[in-house]
Parts: C-alpha cells; structure tokens; sequence
C-alpha cells in the first residue's frame, strides 16, 4: 500500500544520514564524555562539532548556554519551574506570568501547576486567526510580571507569532522572555544574536532529529535553577549522563534542517499551497490563518459535517497519515484545542484535520493525497448526519 | 592496542543484540505511538512488549506505575521535588528527608536545593565499610519525616544497604522510601511485589541499555505530580514525545541484564574476586567494604602514595578504563566522597580507583589487567615522595 506521511507537526522521519552519524556511538563508542580515559575522551570531539552545529544553526552568542534536555517538554518545565524557584517562590510581588492561550500542553499544564502554587498566569487570547499581536501581550503585563511566554510558531495551525516584538518589549520591561520554537527550527529564521530572548526551547523529532532528546538556549545573564539536579554535566545545569548518540543525532539534523530552510519555504511551501488550493475548493471548508503568516508546512482545515476522527480513519485506510489538530491528546477525541481558541463553534471545533508535510513529502504524495481527500469528503459528506442537516437548513 | 573496559558503573557497551532490535525504529516505524494512524498505531506492540519486560524484571504489580524517564537523574529529581511540591510546600510540618551521605549527586544535589527551600535534611553518615545500617536510619526518623530515600547498592564501592528492612520501617512508621537502584538491577534481585517500596529509579545505560532514558517506579496510591508536566504520554504522568527506540531498547536490556543475574553473581563474580585478590596483594592498599556485602562487580581500592588519577593514567595507557571512583564528578580531581564518608584520611581518599565489571568482562582481560595494574603500582610508587617518605619514616 502506498504510505505518505503528512503528520510532521508530531513526529518527523529521522534523517537517513542522521542515523547513519550516530551508529558507531552505539557500537565501540560507547564512553561515557565525563571520563577520564580514552573511552570517554575519544567521543568528546563529536559531542563538540554537534554543539557546534546548534550554535552555528541557530547563530547562539558563544558566551550563551544551550542546554541539552530530553525533550521540549523538559525545556518547557525547566524554564517555568525555574523561574517559579528563582522568583516567584522568592518574592511573590513578582509572581505574573503572561503566555498565549494556545501554547503547548507543555507550557498549559506546567502554568497550571503553578497557578495552584502561587504564581498568577495570564493566558491571552488570539484572534479569529490563531494569532496573538504584540500589543495583546504588552497590555496583559503589570508590575507582577517576571516572565511572557510565547512560541514561536504554533503546533496546529503553523501560525508564527510575533517573537522579535515581544522580545523587545519583555526586554525594554525587565521582563524575562521565553519562546517555544519545537514547530519554528528549519521553518523560520531563528537567529539568538539578533533576536533579545532569554530562553528558547527545540526538540530534534521535529527536525528529523531522534525522538527523546531536546534543547535549551539560556541567554548569560539569565540563569535558572536545575529541573534535574546531580553531576557536573553541561555544567552543571543540567544534569544525567549525557545521551551522546542523539546529541550528535540533533546536532546534525538540525544542521540539516536549517540548512534546507530555503527549500522549505520555496518547494514545500508550493506542494503545501498546492494541496491547500485542491483541498478548500471543497465547499464548507474553512482553513485556520492566513498561509502568509504560516509555517510553509501546515494546513489546519476544518469540513463542516465530518468529524476529524472520521477523516483521519479514511485517509488512514488510504495508508495516509495526518492529524485531528491535537497531537498530545490525540488519544482523546476532544475538540481541536486551537479550533476552541479562536472562537469556532464546538461543532466546527470536531471538524478540523491538520496536514503537515516535511522536506521528504514528494509532489506525487501530495497529488495522491489530494485525491484521496476529496474523494474522503465526498464519502463522509454523504452519509454525515449534520452535514445533510445543515444543508437542508441552510 | 588491547583495551579492555572497567569502567561500568559510570556507563556499559551496549548489549548488541538491543541495538539490532531498536534499529528499525530509526527507520520506517517512526511513527509517534500517541498518533491516532497506522504510523502510530504499528509501534504500540514493541512499546507494550518493552513494558512487559520491565514489569516482569523488577516484578513489579500490574496495578503500579513504571513511567519513562530520560535518565536515573530524572527519577530521582521527580521523586525528591515531587514530595517538596505535594508534602513539604503544603504542610511544612511534614518537611524532614532522610538520605544516606553517600548518595549519588543526583539525590544529594537535588536535596540540597530543596533545603534552600525550606525541606530539612538528615543525612546519615555510613560506617568504616561504607555501609548503613538500618538502625541508623531509623534513628533519624522524627515526626517531621515524611521519606526516606537511600540507594540500593552504592555506585563507588558496590556496598549493598539494607533495603528491606529500611523500606519495612519506612511503612510501618508511615513514611514514604524511595531507593536510587541503579547500581542494583542485573546485580541483585530485585522484587517490587515483596518488598515495599514507593519509588524505584533506574537507568538503561548502567545495564547494557542505551544512554538518556531511565525509569521510576511508583506504586499505587504514592503518587506525585509531574517533573516534567505537559501531554497524555504516560497516562499523563509524565509528559513528552516518548523515546520509542530506546524504550524498546531499555525493556530488552533489562530483561538480558536480570536474565544474567545469575552469571553476574557466579563468572562476573569469581572474575572480580580473582582481580581483588591478586591486586589487594600489593602492600599498603585498602579495598573498602567486604566483599560478601558488595555488589558482584565492583572493587574500590585504595594504594597508599599513588595518586588515583596517576594510577588512570597508567591504566589508560595501557587501554584499560578504570575510574578514581568519582564517576560524575570525574573531570574534578576531587577526593573520592565515599573514602571521605568512611572517614578515610585526605591523602588515602585521593588515591582510590573504582574497577567495575560487567558480563561482557572476560578472564583474559582480568589477567591483563592484574598484570598492568601490578606494574603500574610498582612504578608509579618508586617514583612517589608521599610514598618513600612514609616507608621512611613508617
Ligand atoms: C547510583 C546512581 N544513581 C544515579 C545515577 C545517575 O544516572 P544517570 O546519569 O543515567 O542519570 C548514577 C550514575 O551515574 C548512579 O550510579
Ligand atoms: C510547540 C510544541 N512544543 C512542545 C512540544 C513537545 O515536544 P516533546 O514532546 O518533544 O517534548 C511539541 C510537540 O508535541 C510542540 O509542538
């Protein structure tokens, strides 16, 4: 059966070339960095050229730090509980945290847990777009404020938002600032020299990186506390033996990624409009944010009268793989949580299927798809209940 | 040049055949298990096989937690933090840790912050063998006391504590324990069904598994919030894109490693007593802890006047890989904590070397080693001061 893999907002494909790089560390090079004899000292000059690719890759000032993690959920906890035992714990005059409504579980759940002790979260609303404006930040911030917590692209709808704005004006409050970039690495320019932001969280999966391995850029100055404290690795910020495989893994494949950023936004933009084009000529169809201030990869599209779950299993049968929109919960038929978020009806809300294509997604994928998926809401339409309902009414 | 690979209880090679069964997970099954489509639906069995072993291997109550985590380091900072933010935060009449002095950073450093925010800490020295009794740690209870978390066997000297019994007191008196069992799983039995244990950390890396992913187990009823707090992974106990490959990869290493307990405690055993005999034949050297006591792999030695890092030195020029017995604080050239907790004397506390075998240890290597490590020992003390000098005036 012919397979094609649109569901890159979740998991991508390992770079064949990355996993090739990281065999032998699997093999005989299996020293542990932080010892003294040849077994640990002969892997170190890997570790260094993979480091060295993520600085160069997301152009990081030297005297920076970019902790490696386990994933971005981990950079996510660590910024938000370090600034919650740094600060907020500390002095509670300075408890205010400020994110947008959309942010990742990762972000939600950890201001949540906050919330219940002692900080106080803002989470401010986007637009009929999916998108958060810069004065909708600026007007969320009071004198409590000690961090604004931001992505940089969103994960459902590929919609970027306004990193440099925010970033100026948390810097010009004294406010520290955080972005999430998980759907923004080899999408977007990321450049941590121009750009005023404390904390930047990645997750090589998104990148053809492996799965279970993830960054932290710490801006000098800007310190936090451990998540994981124990031995002197990275420092002694972040502590564990070091994963070295998948750093050398992430190392690569985010050099990798960036480096196909034109590609991205030429060839995969075009098969993504492509297929955006085909897709909402569909009638009642309503794609989520205008494609120029998306990610060139994402389409978040919603079919009045097909529940996504029903979308998701014929294109499923059809060997394609895609997504109702929520990733992390997608084990749970709840409402697209982006859908919510931008005010659409609970009804529409069910409705939506992200498509999310990589550099690997061929023009033949996405003509196959293209067929399969009109033909899906022909079928589903014609034995949808609402739709019918809706017609009649309409 | 020959080389031979003491050094396993800072990190082990990787069992070949774990690597053969996570390699397809680099490749086609890339799918993330929590995607609703065949990409995610097809790696759900490997995952649940993985599992399976875990369960099986530590005999741990289907009823029970094990969650993934990225590393021992992990677990441990999920249980430490997790009773700070559940017990200590909420009702700081019950904010009393007991821990033994000789826990691995990751316990140690992590209590330490916790005491800068208001936990109160106890930790209990060991004896001239570098063990503690369970007389010892129950002396330290107090109605404050809400855990205790002391390792299973000791990663310097491969001293076994008396986990039994201290988890026996902890339930009697109502508190919680939590036992660090990495230096333990393949080494002694461990069984979660008899012995009453809240929490049990482990990590791949120290039994033929890869590095970077680890485990906690929790039992019903004792458990706490999220370390890392974010998506439905792991019944939403702990958040994060789950590392498939080497989750797979951790469920076969342990399975092996449990499966060998027995060749760990017969061949890897004579192999160590063999080494242990012939190298505590040299004058003036102190091997801490006995024998019978120790794990089966594991020799601590200490040579009067060689310093521990001259001695790995020699060592490694001669391809074998040792440790002074700091693993994570090696790139230091601290005395060795666990000589200092014993009470050992500055100057002997710096020459110690840590040896640690594994199954994969083989006699000839023992025979090579016994041989560089004898002449090592003769010339690296006819050219000491320290150690002339004490024969001198001694
Ligand atoms: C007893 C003990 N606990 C915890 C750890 C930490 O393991 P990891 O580095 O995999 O987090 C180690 C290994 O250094 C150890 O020996
Ligand atoms: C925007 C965003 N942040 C964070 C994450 C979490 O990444 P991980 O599961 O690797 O921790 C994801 C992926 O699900 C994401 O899309």
């Amino acid at each position: 059966m012919k397979r094609v893999y649109l569901d890159n907002n979740a998991t991508t494909k390992l770079d064949p070339i990355v996993k090739v790089k990281m065999q032998p560390f699997f093999e005989e090079l299996y020293g542990n960095p932080n010892s003294l004899h040849q077994y640990g000292i002969e892997v170190r000059p890997y570790l260094n050229e993979a480091m060295g690719n993520m600085y160069d890759a997301l152009n990081a000032p030297d005297a920076d730090d970019i902790l490696i993690t386990s994933c971005a959920t981990e950079s996510n906890n660590t910024v938000l509980k370090g600034v919650f035992f740094k600060h907020i714990l500390k002095n509670p005059t300075k408890n205010h945290i400020i994110a947008s409504a959309v942010e990742h579980p990762s972000v939600l759940e950890t201001l949540h847990f906050l919330e219940e002790n002692g900080a106080e979260i803002t989470f401010v609303d986007v637009d009929a777009y999916g998108y958060v404006s810069a004065e909708r930040i600026a007007a969320a911030i009071t004198d409590k404020t000690i961090l604004i917590s931001m992505m940089w692209a969103n994960n459902e709808t590929g919609m970027i938002f306004p990193v440099a704005e925010v970033a100026q004006i948390a810097k010009e409050r004294g406010i520290l600032f955080h972005t999430d970039a998980v759907q923004a690495i080899g999408k977007v320019k990321v450049d941590l020299t121009a750009t005023p932001i404390d904390y930047l969280t990645f997750s090589a999966h998104k990148f053809h990186g492996p799965k279970g391995i993830g960054g932290l850029y710490v801006k000098k100055g800007s310190e936090l506390p451990n998540l994981l404290h124990g031995g002197e690795q990275m420092g002694g910020k972040r502590a564990g033996t070091l994963n070295v495989a998948y750093i050398i893994g992430m190392g690569l494949a985010m050099k990798q990624s960036v480096g196909h950023l034109e590609k991205m936004n030429s060839d995969v933009r075009s098969l993504r409009d492509r297929l955006e084009d085909a897709i909402s000529q569909i009638p009642d169809t309503f794609v989520v944010g205008d494609r120029e201030r998306r990610t060139p990869n994402t389409i978040l599209i919603s079919l009045r009268g097909i529940e996504g779950e029903s979308m998701l299993w014929d294109l499923n049968r059809a060997g394609i793989a895609a997504s109702t929109g929520s990733a992390c919960a997608s084990e749970s038929l709840e409402a697209n949580p982006v859908m919510s978020a931008i005010g659409q009806d609970p009804e529409l809300a069910h409705t939506a299927i992200r498509l999310s294509l990589s550099r690997f997604t061929t023009a033949d994928e996405i003509d196959y798809v293209i067929d399969v998926f009109v033909k899906a809401a022909e079928r589903l339409r014609s034995i949808s209940s609402t739709y019918a309902y809706t017609n009649e009414v309409g």
